[in-house]
């Protein structure tokens, strides 16, 4: 326990030291960047974006046929899939709430617990995990890629000739293609940039509550999900930080364990990688666990899990509406191809 | 079995007399119109095609939300699901094999049984099945639409203003949607009118074949669906003529009976709406049970369980290569975007 209680000290430390000193003022505001950064073994191309969005929309790797990126990760929509937690293949329930994919290109962790590094190696986790896709394993899934012809042809196009129609070339694919499903320009990012008509004066007062009491501790940088950390190094935070709130009981907010699951570290007890806040208003229900349905509740129980605050109606409506500011616009796009599937493709 | 027997020879006999005396020559053969033909009372818009679309895209009105129109007709590939038989909500398995939603347009009666005469009709089936989107009824269906604010500025724009987000109008959105969902322009079609060049050597031997041996007794018309027929009026074939063909057993082709399912008219057994045959490239595996793998598989069993034959290895390919010049090109389309979802919405 001693472990756990220093940890929590340096990462709470960390954060009020980085900017959240009460005021608007003292926090550094930074809009999205209108491209996302690529790793220098993935660089971003036409041709990769073209092959990965066809994998995401593609349910046939899944031990069904029917679950796919897109399945949980609705990009019609807000990124995610609108329910408390996922379904996944034989209507098996997973965990979580489907964390948005929406900016997901600018977290430096991936997954709620902050387990995949990149979004290359989270590209590999759900068709393999049970509940999610189903497939027995990575060769199992690469095997049914390989197994539909017209694939062939995007991959050389992306990753040159030969033995290119590898997983690992699939999870960088889709992985490029995430980088393109990103939302700058939102009316946030068009204040912080020095348009001050972009925001109502009630989103304005917000901004700054938003600040004074303290949810910019963490909820900083351009994606509003922590400081900009390299690739890997994720910004954790105890959730709640107050297990006496009264939410914490009603919404089973300690259940779960976080990242703890994934390391077993007792250090790692209720940690979660903070989360990105922008288009809230499009992926309610909210929480790790789904379990909060409003975006003013949420705002409540954030601020009394985490600051131990009661927060005014005013100061509700205020920062919910300082949150839709947030919100897009999402990138066009057109639909993808995929290419015809053999008949004995899907054994079960 | 007397009515059974007469009705089967009149079917028979009017399609023989309707083109197929068994050459090419003598089958009209008829490309695909530029455009769908669209009932008097719900003109195809721009505004509904747009509404439609995201409708059709929308998963949130079904029970569990993840079931969606595009879930077993997936226009991002063939139409269809790629599956033997779909899987509904719950992981609940159908009876029949998804047909593709491309150029349903051109149907006089929809579904395998013929049991809805509309595509307005047919959009409000699959929503209140038990086994597929899981909803207790249409009223229940509408509710979850009208719980999503952001749809009644596309439902006003497509239907005016007042009481327009009603479940007619919605099936009438998708139903102008679909109808944008025409493959028109493949080599068959340029090749019937007048480019001889679009087909090869043996797709036009295996045109001829498919006429010799009795295919387009069935299959002729612009969809090879069978010749154009007033809407709800279908064109319904016996399905299997030959029960002893080796191929009814081991492909269980007796065993649905049909659109006696749904008329519970003993005249009924085992008859089944003529299928289309365009894109049969992307829709395996095929018959109304999804048993059979391969497209020159298929050609063999229609060949033997209809016309009591066995076509040579020559003739199988000639066939096949024409069945392949019957695709696409499918419509570009970009992405609907969907309203944001309330955190309510789904209970369960």
């Amino acid at each position: 326990m001693n472990v756990l209680r220093t940890r929590m000290a340096i990462l709470v430390a960390g954060t009020l030291l980085s900017g959240a000193a009460g005021a608007q003022g003292a926090v550094q505001w930074q809009s999205l960047p209108s491209a996302a950064p690529a790793p220098a073994d993935n660089p971003t191309t036409q041709a990769k974006v073209r092959l990965g969005k066809m994998l995401f929309f593609d349910p046939r790797f899944s031990s069904t046929g029917t679950v796919s990126c897109f399945s949980c990760h609705n990009v019609m929509e807000g990124g995610d899939d609108h329910r408390p937690v996922s379904i996944g293949v034989e209507a098996q329930r997973g965990g979580r709430n489907a964390p948005t994919v929406f900016n997901a290109a600018f977290l430096s962790v991936q997954f709620w617990d902050g387990r995949a590094a990149t979004l290359e190696d989270q590209a590999k986790g759900p068709p393999v995990n049970p509940i999610e896709m189903g497939m027995k394993g990575l060769t199992e899934v690469i095997y049914r890629i390989q197994r539909i012809p017209g694939y062939r042809p995007y991959f050389e196009q992306a990753f040159g000739s030969g033995d290119v129609v590898t997983m690992d070339n699939a999870a960088k694919a889709i992985a490029a293609y995430e980088r393109t499903l990103i939302t700058p320009g939102s009316a946030y990012d068009r204040y912080v940039e020095g348009d001050h008509t972009a925001l109502t004066a009630q989103q304005v007062r917000g901004m700054s509550t938003f600040a004074a009491v303290g949810c910019a501790s963490c909820h900083q940088g351009p994606n509003l999900s922590g400081p900009a950390l390299p690739t890997s190094q994720g910004f954790f935070m105890k959730f709640p930080v107050y297990p006496q709130s009264p939410y914490v009981a009603k919404y089973d907010l300690m259940k779960d364990s976080g990242r703890y699951e994934a390391t077993h570290n007792p250090a790692d007890r209720n940690l979660w990688r903070v989360p990105g806040l922008r288009n809230l208003a499009y992926t309610a229900p909210y929480m790790h666990n789904g379990s909060v349905k409003s975006l003013p509740e949420a705002v409540r129980v954030m601020a009394s899990a985490q600051l131990n605050r009661t927060l005014t109606a005013q100061q509700v409506g205020d920062i919910t509406a300082f949150l839709q500011s947030l919100t897009g616009p999402f990138p066009k796009q057109t639909m993808p191809r995929l290419p015809p599937t053999p008949g004995n493709l899907l054994a079960r």
